[in-house]
């Protein structure tokens, strides 16, 4: 049995984007398994935008991490050695590891440990991303906003793990689908590769344009992740009685400010804003996933991930999700 | 018949609060009536803050007022002379009459003139206030909060004739209903008269507390009517999966900022806005009317009147809605 686990611990809370030292690696020992634990091997975290929101003491859903803490993050892991009548060694697992190389299970995990079945032609690491926590977000979010045939769907951060599934659902039914993402080479994916009927770069100058002729019907459904200029540019071009996914704000997450946006536009345009986090879904995330899997099967979602190296660039992956850094899947590997 | 008319005629987009001359006192000439054409005397005017939105030059429900147009506003009138065949001298109307001593109908209206029947103990004002367009407002604004026994409401500007009616439907549906309001007069009537379980008056520094103290099981369901800084304080409270009807964000009406409010509660709190004007419940008014008058026969809902005397008072009666002047429904009697 290992006896030195590796964990960033988080050291000081990030003002903006992480800073050297804000999460600090530390080597710890393993203690002896109790009866009831069972020890696994971190292969792969899952780097997603809201453990940037965990780092923050602001009210939130979950409670903050709290300073000198490990990490939270989701995880793919492997058991290694076990005292736990629910796992045995290498059963393959995914849930709240957090950022280090093993994680103790003992079952009193609010998020309890989910084990993975073999399944074939899928690899592990989508058990993180289409079939795991951003998969299942995109798969919610899709059904809250109830979309129509020929409606009319902008999606922002749309390259990201979540964006570009909550794309390719809108297209299984039958939405006219916009993505909105930060580079050329994000875009031509959207529209090329997953099918988006159209996809805007928000950095060029004329992108309000952009949006504008890609949707000339106006828009049914924002699947919003970004919040801020983003959100007001398409909150403006929202048809009546619209629907707003709040799916995420990250244009705030590295900001002082709240993510401020116009609830004035919500008033005239008689919008429904649905505030919503994924787990409250936990219960129906098994039959969601098999979902998602049944439309991958079928080719009907296509995925891709940015696969960073190393427990020590974690940090560094965390910013690259504010920065623009990855397209779909951002995913560090042990 | 008259033939001259005063009109109050939109002469400039008012700043902040109207100044003198935003609204100029003209007087024209009264037409002879066509065929199909009447003419009704206005009696009394209603006073809503959505008319401060009207003259702003900003996206909204309804075109703008021109420069130069009559003021556009709800009013009572009585048929004075007819050509038209729905109406005939003496009939009581209610609609979109503008501020004026009289209005010509022509049937060409987009809110048609409503006939007004004639209702026993129901005063002819009445069918401005709880029985009109603030009532009703208040009427669909809470079918769509779905209130349930139990639960807590928090209704702002609740003095006002459309708040004072929306925490009056909460009691009516079991709810424990709480008032803010900027009077300590205010916040009396609210409390005593009207049978809110608390009213907290904003102007007092230690009002998030008291906001707090009437709230300790959270807040289900935010009617808002004011946004900006006194919605922030009540999100803050909501609890998880709360609703916000937002029927009106009168603290922004006077501003040039539009009304920014922080979605990132609405996310973390998986609210769900619901954004909402009246008008688009036109075709059921009758029913709702029907109903109003009914809880009000019985004794459910109270309203009082602020009333003030003359069409060229009209440009401080609306401004008397932003400087919380008013007591319940705000009438120009001419």
């Amino acid at each position: 049995m290992p006896n030195v686990n590796r964990q960033l611990r988080l050291a000081a809370r990030p003002k903006g984007l992480l800073a050297p030292g804000d999460l600090q690696l530390v080597e710890s020992s393993i203690p002896e398994l109790q009866e009831g634990q069972a020890l696994a091997r971190v292969r792969y975290l899952s780097i997603d935008p809201t453990m940037r929101v965990w780092m923050a003491d602001i009210p939130q859903y979950m409670p903050p991490v709290a300073i000198g803490e490990v990490m939270r993050a989701f995880g793919f892991a492997e058991v290694v050695e076990s005292r736990h009548r629910q796992f045995k060694k290498g059963d393959k697992i995914v849930g709240l590891t957090g950022l280090q190389d093993y994680v103790v299970i003992d079952g009193l995990e609010k998020f309890p440990f989910q084990k993975i079945p073999a399944v074939p032609f899928v690899s592990d690491t989508t058990f993180l991303g289409t079939l795991g926590i951003t998969g299942l977000t995109a798969y919610f979010g899709m059904e809250m906003a109830k979309p129509e045939k020929g409606e009319t769907l902008v999606v922002s951060a749309a390259a990201g793990a979540t964006g570009s599934i909550a794309g390719q659902i809108g297209k299984i039914h039958g939405c006219r689908v916009v993505g909105i993402a930060g580079t050329d080479d994000k875009c031509k994916w959207l529209a090329g590769d997953l099918g988006f009927d159209a996809a805007v770069n928000y950095k060029h100058s004329d992108w309000k344009d952009q949006l504008a002729a890609a949707t000339p019907e106006g828009i049914d459904i924002d699947y919003e992740n970004v919040g801020g200029e983003i959100m007001n540019a398409v909150l403006n071009r929202m048809n009546l009685h619209g629907r707003v996914v709040l799916c995420g704000l990250i244009s705030g997450y590295t900001k002082e400010d709240p993510a401020l946006t116009s609830f004035a536009t919500v008033l005239m345009k008689r919008l429904r804003v649905l505030g919503f986090i994924v787990i409250d879904y936990a219960p129906r995330f098994t039959a969601a996933a098999a979902q998602l899997g049944k439309w991958k099967m079928f080719g009907k979602l296509k995925d891709r991930e940015t696969i960073v190296e190393g427990l020590e660039k974690a940090p560094d992956a965390i910013n690259m999700l504010f920065t623009g850094g990855n397209i779909g899947k951002l995913i560090v590997k042990l």
